[in-house]
């Protein structure tokens, strides 16, 4: 059996917005920081009727209808969440459920935030693998409007709702490899949320950690894979806030025409954010070497190349 | 690289018990209910002051006598609970802070119930295997009396507190796979428990599922290793009561003698309750091919064999 890699990428954004251009007052905020920092004008809320499994089931009704896929083939459905639809069950045995999949299709959740597609990516392609399975579902749905205080500046205008699902084949766009990862566990508590309480954001600690790990690590990927910056057509990462993503892009020594900033209309939708900006490179002319690097919670951070093969 | 299997197991069981002989009028049960069907005279729980990631330092710690274990050697922790301490992070970065792994360790945790040590099993060794990782750490605990209801019959008698960590390394005692897996998810609401709330369990639904499914999956996995059931030293069952433990020993045709049952002083330690059976089968003379299978939450089930190869 041929390796798989990424096949497709589905993308639910809930139609739904927080106008953030209406909280300046609110938070003491000017156009300059909406723009430049957050970089987020519009922030997706989902309805209050959707849990995260919906939001799951609107991401693979949009893959879809891109293409028609057969059930009876899934045989693994990985899904990446923090904010599940309850404490027990997992939400892919939900939507095993919901979608009618085959009995023998194994299910997990991975609990990891804005580096999980990246890790998500690496645990459903290794487990296809150790198991010849042919067919997987990635999917990212973190929900953070379920937990964010809407009075904390920190968080509220930042995060947005999303999900997305990738389908996992062994007739893929892109293999993915080699990976790298990192936990800095010691700095756990810079962004955390108690089970039954609210998000809470260090950002400046965030902020930090980001700027001075992922330029680190994007050098190791590369080294890894025997690639040059210049050798490589997109560096898509995390959309943690403008900010941030102009900030590595500087000190990894980025083309900054290469690393894309696409969130301003519906923000950080934390595991989401980067399956959404690999969505728009699907078509041959995106180019065919792509870096991704995600970066968050544990505090955690994850890279991987991927070369097109189709 | 030789191919990663499990080196040891480190068990910690609380200290604190629930007398379910003093609980008998209460719930109108006599002894036979007790030792025939529940077959948990007492259940383990843990301290109030206990959290999740602290009774896996207390696995880690009980792994550490039998053991000495470089911090520095280890490049991977996964966690299985859906019981963990925050709703973020995850456990696994907790417990990366607290033992102070080394940075490029990657961490995540699954959310699985009580096929969670299976799957677990499954899913570290090949990522492990996928990025030649030599060393790597598979925590199980999910507390549940963080979310069983004391006055709630079907589970409080029932449930136990513990946690486990098994040491994955390339000079193991057993070898694992092949693996076997299934999910119902459209049962998923027999076995639930919402965000904010408390568990909720359908008795006979999962009994009959588990009465059903198991034995099929046994069938499965003997067929896909090549083994008949009489070349199997010991069938691990997950611990779910005596008598659905006893049910699939006479469904599946297994000699009792074989199918260890040894909760009645701890209780059902969901993704606990394999790998603390497991940790007694660790010297030579009990036996050199074992098969484990857990069932439960999603509804799920997972099946694999082990072979000694030290």
């Amino acid at each position: 059996m041929s390796k798989p890699g990424i096949e497709d990428v589905g993308v639910y954004i809930p139609a739904g917005r927080q106008s953030n251009e209406s909280r300046k007052a609110q938070f003491g905020i000017d156009d300059a920081f909406l723009e430049q920092k957050i970089g987020v004008r519009n922030a997706a809320r989902k309805a209050a009727s959707e849990d995260t499994s919906d939001l799951c089931l609107e991401a693979f009704r949009a893959l879809t209808e891109k293409r028609a896929i057969d059930a009876g083939s899934i045989s693994c459905v990985v899904v990446v969440t923090q904010n599940p639809d309850a404490r027990l069950p997992h939400v892919s045995a939900i939507l095993h459920g919901k979608l009618g999949l085959r009995e023998d299709c194994a299910c997990f959740d991975i609990s990891l935030g804005c580096s999980g597609y990246v890790h998500g990516l690496s645990i459903i392609l290794a487990f296809m693998e150790a198991h010849s399975l042919s067919t997987g579902l990635l999917f990212t749905a973190d929900p953070y409007s379920k937990i964010v205080d809407p009075e904390d500046k920190n968080t509220s205008l930042l995060f947005g709702d999303a999900a997305t699902v990738t389908l996992i084949g062994t007739n893929p766009v892109f293999h993915a490899g080699p990976f790298s990862f990192g936990t800095i566990g010691k700095e756990q508590m810079e962004l955390s949320c108690p089970s039954n309480g609210r998000l809470s954001m260090n950002g400046h600690a965030i902020f930090n950690f980001a700027a001075k790990s992922v330029p680190i690590d994007l050098d190791r990927v590369l080294a890894k894979a025997g690639l040059d910056r210049d050798e490589v057509d997109r560096f898509l990462l995390h959309q943690g806030s403008k900010y941030i993503v102009d900030t590595i892009a500087k000190r990894a020594k980025l083309d900054s025409g290469k690393v894309p900033f696409d969130i301003a209309e519906y923000g950080n939708t934390v595991s989401s954010s980067i399956p959404i900006l690999l969505e728009k490179q699907l078509a041959p002319a995106a180019g065919n070497i792509f870096v991704l690097s995600g970066f968050g919670v544990g505090l955690a951070y994850a890279s991987a190349v991927l070369r097109r093969v189709l």
